[in-house]
């Protein structure tokens, strides 16, 4: 019951980056749940992870890996987060990381282990170590299989591509990423990897992630339930030849991050529209506000009110609710009989009460359309922020009531 | 669908209260739904009041009446919240306390409005008009009357009595409040009064007032949804002849604090009882924290979580969905390896990782029962907190899909 989900569109193959795809068959046997994706020498690679106390094991593999060595390949299971697995986890994902090492010719250091699924359970590692070969020895350029191997209940793949210019030169730049349920990412999403034959510095490309996380997945919530193991991850192989990006200042710098924030964008909202049981596509843009933060404090505590994405999904354009969610944000002295709410064009309160012109066949009819927005204005000041979200249907029940995390 | 809600008891009637009930027809026809306490001169008032910025008007000609007049009486309307209605609710609260004062022969700074249902829609004051007098001259001491008339989505009414022993005389405590849904209390909970006619200085009583709601209603959970309506009242008449207690130190504090601890409590579990969906009744205690205030923050985290009390409702042991919630709690330096997790007295994880003795089938026993306690283990420190809630069914989507809060 995915939201406009768009169909895959054709990838571009990124020049410096092999992906091969196996079946290890670590919780189900019907489709691939391996991805290696083969770097090039000199690529460069930088990533945003989950904040949480509980980082899965391979997050603080690949945190170690990327402090020490230059990354030439990445490894990605579904099915296993192998998380709150304890030090046998630990070695269970350096053990992943020696497979693809060994089948590839690089140092164990140089892997990058990614894992997703079920967490508290170890690795299977005797499938991996028969599939993870099996992956390393089918390397190409199918994206498209990488992005179905990497999906847990997501209904469907996300991926897509844009085009950049970088002093005359055309860059390419291709994504993944899986979403579906436990997510309000906090400084990086569930699991997404943008790849780019740009020539970027490693310290440009630190700032791009970093620029283009804050713009897209920790923009979405779902449930306000950060993962353990959430990454993104950004790869720049070089191989397009062009001058070095080395600082903002570059004149291909704007063209490039405008070209990586629009797929990470896409995918972050791809991630929305297909999120567990969703029905609505709904954009929550906070204005009028002293500061970005009180904003998206504001956008967060509606986005993830139990009561609105209930009266969302019911296409209940309950003013009560939003009253309640905007005042329990904690904005310190909000002025109630400033906030106006409108949904799309409809403006359905302002002076913090009903609109006399308001009707609710008005607000009804915006809230039954299956993509929407909702736009709240503080009334003290210029900031504004967006956050991307979804309804609370009867099926995000039934899936995690009965989906093992 | 309450979770053992228990049937209302017999009432002690309280020494100085007087209460009549009355049918105004606000949302519906059927059963009462206003509620007149008459106060005794002489009477002690203390409140605890919602944190929201879209604080409602009735909450805030309370607020005001307290500062300025003894208390001399109580109006309580369910079916309209009288929440973002601009001046003209302002002034509807007053009128309302002003037809009390009429009918009562006390003053209109004397009366002390509240009300519950529908937010956003103005009173209907003509029914009010009729209703209060009618209420006005029906009193007596049926404080079940008074519980049933206070509900909304409540399937049931809570209120009990309980005694407490002050300087050799016995005193009475009873209280009624009703809850549902949009509860997370703020420093209060949606409504409850609870009455004793003890003899208390103002001073002693505002802090029984916020003792006591931090010991219950400071402490439960449905939807992390706070209410621009909730109230606390506390009510001492100084009926009962005891020599009034003026501090902690006066020898019959103790007793009356607890007393009027047991029916908090209790009113604040009855209401997750009868919490909107609620098929389970869960205690989450966190322990092993360095402070209570991390304890708590870790003991909300898990019990608002979609993921977890959707798994509460599936009887699903999900180790991993605690992880993800104690994780993202956001605890400075947590350190995972040293958290443990007990359904009951079920051990699942320790050390940050599944128990090796621990099975499935052991959890969901505990999981499938209607009560079970949740306790988490820090291994920091010594500091503990409890809170209580419910699990996520269907039924509240669907009731939160239908209703018009």
């Amino acid at each position: 019951m995915a939201v406009n989900l768009p169909e895959l569109g054709k990838l571009d193959a990124i020049h410096g980056i092999q992906i091969g795809t196996a079946c290890a068959g670590i919780k189900q046997t019907q489709r691939d749940d391996l991805v290696v994706m083969a770097l090039t020498a000199g690529s460069q690679v930088s990533g945003v992870f989950t904040q949480s106390a509980f980082k899965a094991a391979p997050v603080r593999v690949c945190q170690q890996h990327l402090a020490v060595a230059a990354p030439r390949a990445i490894l990605i299971n579904s099915g296993n987060a192998n998380a709150a697995t304890g030090a046998a986890g630990f070695e269970d994902a350096l053990q992943c990381c020696r497979w693809v090492a060994d089948s590839l010719g690089v140092e164990e250091q140089s892997v990058l282990p990614f894992s997703t699924g079920v967490i508290g359970q170890q690795l299977p590692l005797a499938k991996l170590s028969e599939g993870i070969p099996t992956a390393c020895g089918r390397l190409g350029d199918d994206w498209t299989s990488a992005a179905r191997a990497i999906m847990t209940t997501d209904t469907g793949p996300k991926a897509l591509s844009r085009k950049a210019v970088v002093g005359g030169i055309e860059v390419s730049i291709t994504g993944i990423a899986k979403g579906a349920g436990m997510i309000r990412p906090d400084m990086a999403t569930m699991l997404a990897y943008i790849g780019t034959d740009a020539a970027v510095s490693k310290q440009c490309l630190d700032e791009l992630v970093r620029y283009a996380s804050d713009a897209s997945f920790n923009r979405i919530t779902v449930d306000g339930d950060t993962s353990t193991n959430d990454s993104f991850i950004l790869i720049a192989t070089g191989m397009a030849g062009n001058s070095p990006i080395d600082s903002s200042e570059h004149p291909g710098y704007a063209s490039l991050r405008d070209g990586i924030v629009a797929v990470a964008r896409e995918l972050a909202q791809r991630i929305i529209r297909d999120a567990e049981g969703a029905t609505k596509f709904v954009t929550v843009t906070v204005a009028g506000g002293l500061t970005t933060a009180e904003c998206l404090q504001v956008a967060y505590t509606v986005a993830q009110s139990p009561l609105i994405k209930t009266a969302m999904f019911a296409s209940d354009p309950n003013w009560g609710r939003f009253c309640m969610a905007i005042g329990r944000a904690g904005v310190p002295a909000l002025q109630a009989d400033r906030v106006a709410l409108y949904l799309d064009d409809v403006c359905v309160a302002r002076g913090g009460m009903i609109a006399p012109e308001y009707t609710e066949a008005a607000g009804a009819g915006v809230m039954s359309q299956t993509e929407f927005v909702v736009r709240i204005d503080l009334g003290r000041g210029t900031a504004q922020e967006t956050v991307w979200t979804c309804d609370f249907s009867y099926e995000y029940v039934r899936i995690n009531a009965e989906y093992r995390t």
